[in-house]
């Protein structure tokens, strides 16, 4: 554990998309500065950070010049090439730790973590090639779902196999890639839990929130979660297990399928997460400010529930309804994409239910 | 009356400090980008908008380049020279409007303007000599307080004129400028109204703030205010009268003192306000999102106060309780300002107290 963070240093954050413009705005919040690596230009993080460096993940002098102009570096997403990693690691501190990365990076490795820490996962088998997906298919059953082991989001790289005859055309979308077979969770409904680990080991969970998805996009949030004070409680526990597990260094997110029998867990996510974007009206410190306080080593604030929120995301063509939503009493969170492409996450609303119940 | 701007549309801020900087997060909330024009380099302001133009206010190119860069111009302070207003205002819409900004430039015309209103103001008198100075102290009496017309801010360009005998050490710190004599009120305590009024004339008022100074300078605000709820209307519907006679666009801050017999309009700013800053946690729509959506033409939000909240002033060494704060609940809000001068304004603490009362 390194000296907290002074007002006025950098933090570094790799990806500008919209969780790096939300985090750049905490971060200013409490006084730092902030030095964003990013592709692409006008990125909605480079609206409100300090610095944009417009690079790639693959140009090593970039990588090298960002470091050196930060005082400790952040992600906003869990696809960084390791390479770049090698680069800044030498350089400062990467908060949350590698192995956090590595693990959520591929499925497969992230399945076997969770489940050597005595967590509940859907069935699985390592898929690659026409017969290893046979031999998984005898053992998981049908319906599964055969998902690439790297580099799948909003339900990208996925395909599903109801009979055995849909092995082919499911083992074809993958491109050649390395997979992973999930058994079906006959789940009622999904519950996603963000969770804090700050430097000196104190661990802070935001109370879980309800999560429904819509052609695999997450379309609402929900607070209070429908779950019985127990499943709350493990819901909690199993948070700060993986937490403690990886010597954790800022917000983490982690999917749980919720059944009569247990809480399974779908897949964990080393950063800020859409599902807990609902703490920004809902809480003293929502989860941007939560990370950047771990990051910069500063003592966890405070993200107990004050009121019921509801998180909607705003999706493409949902930007039509700006107009109608700004004259209601929600929060509107626009993420100043230039372009409302379907399936593109523009904006979110959150809005107050009433006092935390 | 425009069309709402769009998100994606450039809203120009002039001044740098912190008000800025905290518009400057709220825009970028709405999708709106952001263009600050200030003198200074490595300004609060500048580490969250999308441009910074450095320039000076007297710099018609770049004042220019500005308005053109811009769809709308707002500002954070009331002292912008005539000349730049003329730039700006033959290219671009400027709220508030122009006559908020003459009227409270001038101690004088601004309380000739509320007393046209009917409202109550501290005995006044233009003082611009010796002769008149005497005049002034005959009819107002002592302890009054001599301040300059123009520019004045955090008790600077003040003097106290307890007995006659002050009188001329009191008018030499005025330094040659025009001045007013003020008697002095035997108020009680100090209360602000924040007040909005959007481009359709719909009017919002934040519930008022108690405040109270040292040196000078804002130390604490806290709401609720101590106040019957006959001063708690009158003191809003002061501030509507004030808003509605300037047919005013934009957030505008009203300071009153309280005496038993009357609120008493101190003065009044056309801009967000220090005074406010407890509506960042105290409300789904803080002063600054406030501003922001009248100046965008949008309708004004949900400004009801939920929380009980002490706001504390961070002043110069009060920095170094930054760590204290940081391991408590409270809610930091730090500008991000290089030098810790003494009586430098370098940060804002939100507390909440426990939900409205």
């Amino acid at each position: 554990m390194t000296d907290p963070l002074a007002p006025g240093a950098t933090i570094g954050i790799l990806g500008g998309g919209q969780l790096g413009r939300m985090l750049s705005v905490a971060a200013a919040r409490l006084g730092f500065k902030t030095c964003i690596l990013e592709p692409a230009g006008d990125c909605p993080a480079s609206h409100v950070a300090n610095f944009h460096l417009q690079a790639g993940y693959d140009d090593t002098a970039a990588l090298t010049r960002f470091a050196e102009s930060c005082d400790v570096v952040t992600y906003e997403f869990e696809n960084i090439p390791t390479a770049a990693l090698d680069t800044i690691e030498a350089l400062r501190p990467i908060h949350p730790p590698r192995r956090a990365l590595a693990t959520s990076q591929d499925r497969l490795t992230e399945k076997t973590f969770l489940q050597s820490l005595g967590l509940t996962v859907a069935p699985f088998a390592d898929v690659t090639d026409a017969a290893s997906l046979d031999v998984a298919i005898a053992r998981i059953g049908t319906p599964a779902i055969l998902k690439t082991r790297r580099m799948g989001y909003d339900g990208k790289g996925q395909a599903r196999i109801m009979t055995p005859g849909d092995a082919a055309a499911a083992l074809t979308a993958m491109n050649g890639q390395p997979a992973v077979l999930e058994g079906f969770v006959d789940f009622t409904h999904e519950v996603s839990v963000i969770a804090a680990r700050g430097q000196d080991g104190a661990v802070a969970c935001f109370d879980p929130g309800q999560n429904v998805h819509e052609d695999g996009i997450l379309r609402t949030t929900t607070v209070p979660a429908l779950l019985t004070p127990t499943q709350r409680t493990d819901a909690i526990l199993i948070a700060a297990r993986v937490l403690n597990a990886l010597d954790y260094v800022g917000v983490l997110g982690v999917e749980l399928f919720v059944t009569p029998q247990a809480l399974i867990v779908n897949e964990i996510a080393p950063r800020v997460h859409n599902s807990g974007h609902w703490t920004q009206n809902g809480c003293a410190v929502d989860q941007f400010e939560q990370h950047i306080r771990a990051v910069a080593g500063w003592p966890l604030g405070d993200g107990s529930r004050h009121s019921n929120v509801v998180m909607e995301n705003l999706i493409g063509a949902d930007m039509d309804r700006v107009p109608q939503i700004a004259a209601t009493s929600a929060s509107l969170h626009l993420y100043g994409k230039p372009e409302a492409r379907p399936g593109r996450k523009m904006g979110h609303v959150n809005r107050v239910t009433g006092p935390a119940t």
